[in-house]
């Protein structure tokens, strides 16, 4: 076969062309499981904030993909062995790292399986991909579960400063437009380095670190906790709680998605295990389901579910509202009072679980930069020294500090004292 | 109130903050009609070949009115009156221009309606809004059926050259990564200028335009035309044309979209009108219908239908090649009987409806500048001179001729001889 | 005259379109005062470093007064007045804030005038310059003196958040290719209002400033303090020290410049006043003085002048080294050693004097934001609270505190021990 | 060595990281004859009329060779042999194809030295650095010359598509800001191929190669051959005229640029050999010592002297207009009797020799692509196609027809009829 037909490029507007070689890795892309995530937003509900912020998982792991394929390059220019079975397991671990998404990311990641995470799906999901690619993708679950002997592959798909967060930074920031995300990620990719079995970074890339630490933060208080987003996160599990309610109580409800309906219904649990039944209707959900059963609860007979389904699909959604402090019993008692009497107006029922659809008290968490667990190390006269502790940034842990944020999500119709 | 809260303000990656006053324009932005364009992707199947290229109507038509603000204003700068009755008509008439637009854009837009094209429906909706905001979209109406005195609003809403032209291409550039198709927006903007009642482009601007037509012709060739896009197109069709067999048939059909229900059983026409009823279903319909349907079909019972359901969920497309010369009878049996064949060996019905769905001649035509009707008028001392024929562009012509391609859509597993 | 010609239109690849009105303003860009920023480089030796860094002080002082056109224009739309003078002298007073910069900008600065800096000499340029425009500038002098009463106009021309700060970092950052530099300008600017009388940033812009400083910050610390911009400063400043010692000793010495003649040999003070002939030479000294001098003393008798000389043109520059702690005697007298035998190998002298021109002890200085005088003000529910005492952002200040780093300017022949 | 500190990094805003492995490669990058391009500006004045192309040979030089790297290594990718001297070669001719270029590029060209064109200049300084560096250029001056066997790495150097091309496109577009002129890079470079020897482009690169040719010739049209950049170089070229002529007559005159005094006053020829003296006065020579005579020179005692350099460093220009033929005698003449009043009223001579540095008839010629004699070359089913032959583009031909201008730089103050 001629070289120039040996890949396929995929044409990308962060990182330009992106080149797969066919055989396992471009099967695996092709594969219904993968393709699955073209109909899974990246971002959720960001969307609905950040117009343009329209993109999808897939486009996201491509990326990680190439990302990936440009570090390992460059190791293997610093003289690391990185054996070809390494090198694809690499790129088959980061491609399949989010595989276990369910619809609209994050929001719902609780509400179709109990104890369940998205971590433990995309394992199965690999787990299921390689009996079907007779054993190919071994070296991959091996660095994935972070059993694989060169641990600084397992870094690159999870860590502090892994090719995950490296693309969805960038592109996070790219298509919302907050251009106080960006970082410099070839930069930070040419002088990753290997050293001592571990992922370091050369001292000429501190600053390009610094920027990164920064920009993350940024992004968490522009854009994965903007106040609208955290709004409409809610309204969303809102309504699904709404929906196990009337399940619970019996009520009828239309389902036009079977799969959505079966983990409704029968909320499985991945304590002991993920069964294949789980995997084959999990494999078959995407935003897609969602949107079409909540354009017909719409409709729906009881009114709370309409009302909030409504809502969802004409952005017409609740106010977030930071406290200056924990919200007290007394101010949390006014609020439902005051969400009471908004809903009597509206002629939608008041009690108390009809309040708790409009209204709940959240606090949000974030951290720039865990230094206490797996850090980032930067490598200083042949010696890898914590960030945190670098010469040049020495004071830039404060900025690390865990970030924790309480709000109050009510209807737009009422003001509540923030400073209660 | 504070002007600083008399707005609100949109980021956009391509043209930055959108600032949009609050008052009846950002009433319409939040009006179910237009909060629908949020599910309707602006190059339909296009991210099925460029991954990225995901961003939907919605955010076009914010980007079409920020468009229509900066020129609009840099008219106003250029002692052109423009009241604000015509400057907010604009607005709307741009924002509103593609409301009509039904799911994934244009491939469905005749299989839903007979008789039928986008511009009625956005006309359709546009009425249906006057009445509801009460009068205040009189202008622009006026403004978008050409029966405004001041033509060149008209113009900037709908020409050779119009804001929705400039937004999409330089939007659809930017998502799907083909840089080709860059258009320098801000030159064109700012060298345009009201002559003699019409938009004309001061002479400054001429290789601006040259470049726009250009990258346009581009674009049609590597985007709007491309081969795989073309195919996924067809799929598409070939599904709702074999949907619409088994309805004719009497087959029993799952639904899980009511609003597509009736579109496909009833086939309402809008040769006479477009009733309250169509607009009320229409505007519930957008890409998430026709995927939920899809996956539902995957399963049906009609072979065909589930073979053509399960190849589109998983971008398992048919091959598009271009012909040297219209296809010969000869050549067309050929083909037939090669796919009757490879449908046989798939345990599908080869008969020749089956193979209608696996199997088309096409013929796609583009052309980049029409100048023989509404043209590009170029200001060359103090005349206004049509583009083509502008001093330094004479030449330019030869590339404004239609282009017109034969193809042929077939099965991955046959090799047509295309010069046959 | 017609609109579309009282406008002249400058491209500029950072803020797209400078449009400057016909007038006083675009008399005075094309003042040869003005003009002859185009011929000083806007980052001096930088491009030693940065080989595409070779903008100009020109292309800067443009781009700040487009920063100035597009703020006024915000803060009027937010219902603050500003009078035509008023605009017309912001714009003229950021225009020329840095007229008076003398060749390879900061790098001279103290060698040429004693008792100076470059902001007496842009002062007394000014003023020259409102005498032959007979006033226009009166207000622009005010307002660049501070004297103005609306205080805010002064704050846009110089404070820790003016337009001269926002364009050069963007601009530095965008040419250098140091992309942690970029700043999200227009979120800035649009988030600027005058509250009090003072510039203040609504809250929704706080994160934009906290970037802002971190790229200042990463900027100093990659870019104007970047080691081999340290050094190739400290040898330009060798060279004129030398040529000083040399003009004091009698010797003779060719200069193709005769302004810089009169500077070096004169060595002017700006203690009691700017001389109208100071002002007059000055205005005719730019980076080309500087370089055909040194090509010309690269051939001098003197051998220590030749070599720095030749060292300059060709870009064999000298090492830094930062250190660990201050340094102590016994390393300086160790590293005086060690250059004065380097130099005796080299044939060259090696006096005390001579080894002044090849080591040096310094330190550097930054700060990126002084909280302690003049702040940046954050508006907070309608209260202006200083940036980093706001809510989300207690922490930053850590990352504010000024740094301070040691460092050796050395012979790259050898090596110090930094931790001595 | 560790591989990490094998090679240098350069940081460039179009290409971003440019990796260059320590050896003769960087040494020829750190050698005079190359580090002088650092003082010479790519576009030579374009930078008065687009105020930030302010960008050196020697970035662009460092471009051309980071697009080499790319390219050598995309063929070898696809099998194409190419050995270790043969890569380096490439490298090195790329690098120093352009070292010849005198001060300000092209305008100086023919005024210094008789007989000659920089291309053979650049030549000779190659084979003097290949006695410097023992032979090390031997590979690199048989490329240069296309004397080497693979035909295709000269082509890589020096065709209708050369790097050269490539970057200098891009870059002068990038800081023009000329959007119109920006080229798809990564794209030609990836569907580059050696076929039966000669570098062609694959047929999916045929919209890209369409792309690159048009914007060549909007460069043209909008940046090379822009009206006030013709003037200035006309302007410049006047200068030396005048001085050509007083040295002529005998008239004293201050050279403070003494390799620049050589070349004027013996004015050598290149016929017969370019002696080593000359090569080496004119690796001396850059843009300083051009603008240090001319800062001299405005003092200078002849008047039309003095008024053109004052001219030149103040932006006070000729005009350009554009006529709509070629110019008759009547025509010229009525223009020299308006011109040598005006000369009048400002007190300066006005016989014919002084109107001519004030008045010029001149022609442009400018051809996007030559098909006829050089060709690109699509590589369609196996076969290399002409690419304005090849099926897509086959109307393309007319947009490269040779553009012809003809047009006179005269006086502001004067005002000719263009359609005489």
């Amino acid at each position: 076969m001629d070289k120039s037909t040996r890949y396929k490029i995929f044409n990308d507007p962060i990182h330009g062309f992106i080149t797969v070689p066919k055989g396992p890795i471009l099967r695996l892309i092709d594969h219904p499981y993968v393709q699955r995530l073209r109909r899974i937003r990246q971002l959720g509900l960001g969307y609905l904030v950040f117009p343009a912020a329209e993109h999808s998982r897939f486009s996201h792991a491509l990326g990680a993909l190439e990302l990936a394929q440009r570090v390992l390059n460059n190791l293997r220019e610093k003289d690391t062995t990185i054996s070809q079975p390494e090198y694809d397991g690499t790129l088959m671990a980061i491609l399949l790292h989010d595989v276990g998404h369910g619809p609209l990311s994050h929001t719902l990641e609780h509400s179709l399986i109990q104890d369940f995470n998205h971590e433990m799906m995309s394992l199965s999901i690999m787990k299921e991909l390689n009996r079907e690619f007779e054993g190919e993708l071994d070296t991959a679950i091996s660095i994935f579960t972070n059993q694989y002997k060169k641990k600084f592959l397992h870094q690159l798909i999870s860590s502090q400063l892994d090719l995950d967060r490296l693309d969805y930074l960038r592109r996070d920031s790219f298509f919302t437009g907050v251009s106080e995300g960006t970082v410099g990620i070839n930069r930070i990719l040419k002088t990753m380095r290997v050293f001592k079995g571990n992922i370091v970074i050369e001292k000429k890339g501190i600053y390009a670190i610094e920027n990164y630490i920064i920009a993350r933060r940024l992004m968490y208080m522009q854009v994965y906790q903007h106040k609208t987003v955290l709004s409409a996160d809610f309204l969303l599990r809102s309504i699904f709680k709404r929906v196990r309610k009337l399940i619970d109580e019996g009520q009828s409800l239309q389902f036009p998605s079977p799969p959505l309906e079966y983990f409704l219904r029968e909320q499985p649990s991945a304590k002991k295990q993920i069964s294949p039944k789980m995997i084959d209707l999990y494999a078959r959900l995407d935003d897609y389901d969602v949107y079409v059963c909540i354009k017909q609860w719409a409709d729906a007979d009881d009114k709370i579910l309409a009302d909030l389904c409504f809502r969802f699909l004409n952005r017409d959604l609740f106010r977030t509202t930071f406290l200056d402090k924990k919200p007290g019993k007394a101010f949390q008692e006014e609020m439902k009072q005051k969400t009471a009497k908004a809903l009597k107006r509206k002629r939608l029922p008041d009690d108390d679980q009809s309040i708790s659809h409009y209204l709940s008290f959240e606090r949000s968490y974030s951290e720039a930069y865990k230094y206490k667990n797996e850090s980032i190390w930067i490598l200083e006269d042949e010696q890898a020294v914590e960030f945190s502790k670098a010469a040049e940034t020495k004071n830039i842990i404060a900025l690390t500090e865990p970030v924790v944020k309480h709000y109050c999500i009510h209807l737009k119709s009422i003001t509540p004292d923030k400073s209660h």
